[in-house]
């Protein structure tokens, strides 16, 4: 059968690929570059502090709601990928065909957990997971566009009652987005199902529908004048139906809004959008009660760009930048919304899954709290150290180390110079450099008495202790 | 120039590519398969839950010792890889050229490294890395070895003193698997100038150092009968010369054995071996402060596989099973050592900066980590929550909500079952299969007295709470 051609074809590719190899890729002079591959960067110490603030504040709160964990390859079956982003599997990256399977790294963690679930049969789960994605983008680094990045994603998994898992996905974005204190913000809040209707209602036909959804979502970056062009001059809208699509989408509104259009002569008229609003009108009662309405808007001119919704969508917006510099633009951080359908697309049987999530837009965290650090006189410590181990003469080496591995063993973090003979100034930068709060000095006469000199860095007050680290309070105690 | 030929080229294998994808991999009928990549795999909540335990104990000691962390990318630029790793290259996972750059999976975390320090031009930091690598190898998935894992790496760069962070690094070896508990151990020391010294004396040619260097490492696996064959009749080493080897490497001691072989008649001649000599006895004199050395052994016999190891190596093996049963077979969980060239080969002077690191061999401590919970009659959790809240009659979902807001908002981890009208029974299951201590029980009656009956789900043990959570102090100090 085609086997044949499929082998003859794989030798001709390794044929030619070596020789594309030999040629080289100049004029065979070795130049050798020294740099992360495109979009993607390093993070050095101090943006791990950062980054590791910002998760911790993020897990715990995905704890405090009962998640557990997952985590999966960071490379897929290409098949696995296949059909579920639309235009822009363009930029998933494939891995060279070296024999064997097929394979294509992660472009988010939606697909893979679906491929998760249905994979292991699993009908309800709650679990986070934050893992790097890749996307072959055109980067955008300074402003936090990376084709390397971390995705951040809660999602509920599961046959339950309406809307009880979709408020409780808001009720975490509003949590982390107020404890990461990153200035004012704002939830919109959509239903697919009432766009659907809205487009049926106002005239758009039914193949349209997707295509002016994608019009719909540029709002937030574009003005109506120029969205209405794109509907009529390039998607074929008539200006009628431009014109009532305008009308619904500058509303904006609470449980209020919900209630007046499902007495909208027009909207009532679609099943579907009325469901829409009788569930943003449960959600928002919800909302009320974990005490988060003050944020939330009903906004219908949010759209989300992403194919697989079916319900509830809903995303994150600063409504102040996290700082006075203007360089990094910041607009969505978080997104997310219900999709009942994505899991039974893996399913053999097709067997479906309700799943409703959000994804923490992470990267752009990043990006403010980097900048706010910048900016703040505070210094980002990259280290934990509570404690120096110094000696201010000669000789002292072994003294030294057996209290550092004393500390160490009493739990205490502990760091020593690599050195025989630092001088005591060096040491004490050291300290300053890094932050560390206190220097235990070795002294003769110290020794003598069996004491340890402790230093408080920042105010050079000094304290004598006593040798033993078990009887020293001020130090355990830190 | 060959730019010419190279555009045809890669234009011939994008047709043939493509005709490749349209014969597709069968007769046209399209067999999804639901599975990870060969040799990967996914984490499900209790493996999470048992590394998470593991990395924190890791991650503490790393911290404890003053370590940053840095992450690299999950790809480098081919050229970056090329050239380190020898005959395992083949193993290197190459992206796609899908136009741009050349691109590998990164096959371990310390010629990122290496680059990381030459491509900033650090000349001294101590620092940990916890991350994924890929090799294309053979997977034993039941023994632990994938073809993604984890490693876990900690160096000290910079030039120092002798033996003082080489001595830091056993240290943590030793910290980590004795919190860890995996059953005893042994960490065998050795250094690569005292092998080649060896090597010298015993008669070994100068261009078979190394290829007798990795039958010498097989000595772990194979015996010296065995070794001695692959020796002389594989490598064509002289027979007396193997035998005089083999006096060496059946050698195990401490500061003494060094010392002895200082004034060994043969050893003494070579200059390197001596300086290895002298740097094992300084080691063991730190290693003595710092109170290690009852698990530390100079062992002649330790060669370790990889090329860019300079100075003193170290493996560290659990000399008793982690349990019972023996279908996990483990050796080596930690190894490392100095190597002071290799960041010199990314600098375009050259400049060295002298390393010392230790990989911990996480992959091996998970499976015996899942294998011990596996036997344990104690149960893992995937959670962390500690109360439920729950009801005992219809139409409470509202009261619920509410009081799990309240609960969340006062930092404590809750979880609600996402249904108008649960069962109380069922809710009490819940709790029981996920381990969660306490269910607070919502009913008409404590409604009305405004109270929350709070009950030890173990025990069944009920208490009365007034329904404000900042007066609840059980709930508070969980």
């Amino acid at each position: 059968m085609g086997l044949v051609y499929l082998l003859q074809i794989d030798e001709e590719v390794a044929k030619l690929l070596e020789l594309k190899a030999r040629l080289g890729g100049d004029d065979g002079k070795h130049q050798f570059v020294l740099k992360t591959a495109k979009g993607t960067r390093d993070y050095n110490p101090k943006q791990m502090a950062i980054r590791e603030k910002v998760f911790n504040t993020i897990i715990s709160c995905f704890k405090r709601h009962g998640a557990e964990t997952i985590d999966t390859p960071v490379f897929e079956l290409k098949e696995t990928l296949t059909g579920k982003y639309g235009e822009d599997s363009k930029l998933i990256y494939d891995l060279k065909d070296q024999g064997g399977e097929l394979l294509s790294l992660r472009y988010d963690l939606t697909v893979p957990f679906a491929r998760y679930l249905a994979m292991n049969k699993i009908t309800n789960i709650k679990r986070y997971h934050i893992a790097k994605v890749y996307r072959r983008d055109n980067p955008a680094m300074t402003r936090g566009r990376y084709r390397e990045f971390y995705q951040c994603d809660f999602d509920i998994a599961g046959q339950y009652d309406a809307m009880i898992p979709d408020a409780e996905c808001l009720k975490i974005v509003y949590e982390i987005l107020h404890e990461l204190d990153l200035g004012d913000f704002r939830i919109k809040v959509n239903d697919r199902r009432i766009l659907d209707g809205m487009f049926a209602v106002c005239g758009v036909p039914d193949d349209k529908f997707r295509t002016i959804c994608s019009t719909v979502d540029k709002l937030d970056k574009m003005s109506w004048e120029d969205v209405k062009k794109e509907m009529v001059n390039e998607k074929g809208l008539s200006e009628q139906a431009a014109d009532q699509i305008g009308e619904y989408v500058s509303m904006q509104g609470g449980m209020d809004l919900a209630e007046h259009l499902l007495q909208d002569q027009k909207m009532s008229q679609s099943k579907q959008a009325c469901a829409g609003l009788s569930d943003i009108k449960l959600l928002f009662s919800y909302l009320q009660l974990f005490q988060v309405t003050d944020k939330v808007v009903f906004d219908l001119s949010l759209a989300r760009g992403l194919d697989y919704y079916t319900g509830v969508i809903y995303e994150a917006v600063l409504t102040q930048a996290g700082s006075t510099e203007e360089s990094v633009s910041v607009g969505s951080v978080a997104g997310g919304g219900r999709y009942d359908g994505l899991v039974g697309m893996f399913d053999p049987k097709g067997r479906k899954v309700p799943c409703v999530g959000v994804s923490i837009g992470i990267e752009r965290i990043f990006s403010i709290m980097e900048q706010k650090a910048e900016v703040s006189a505070e210094k980002v410590r990259t280290t934990e150290v509570q404690v120096m181990v110094a000696s201010a003469q000669k000789n002292l080496l072994e003294e030294r180390l057996k209290l550092t591995a004393e500390l160490w063993n009493a739990g205490i973090k502990a760091e020593v110079m690599y050195k025989k003979n630092p001088k005591l100034l060096s040491q004490l930068q050291h300290c300053e450099e890094s932050g560390i709060p206190l220097v235990a000095i070795l002294g003769e006469q110290e020794l003598k008495d069996g004491v340890v000199k402790l230093r408080v860095v920042a105010t050079r007050e000094e304290v004598s202790h006593t040798v033993d680290i078990h009887t020293a309070p001020h130090l355990r105690t830190i």
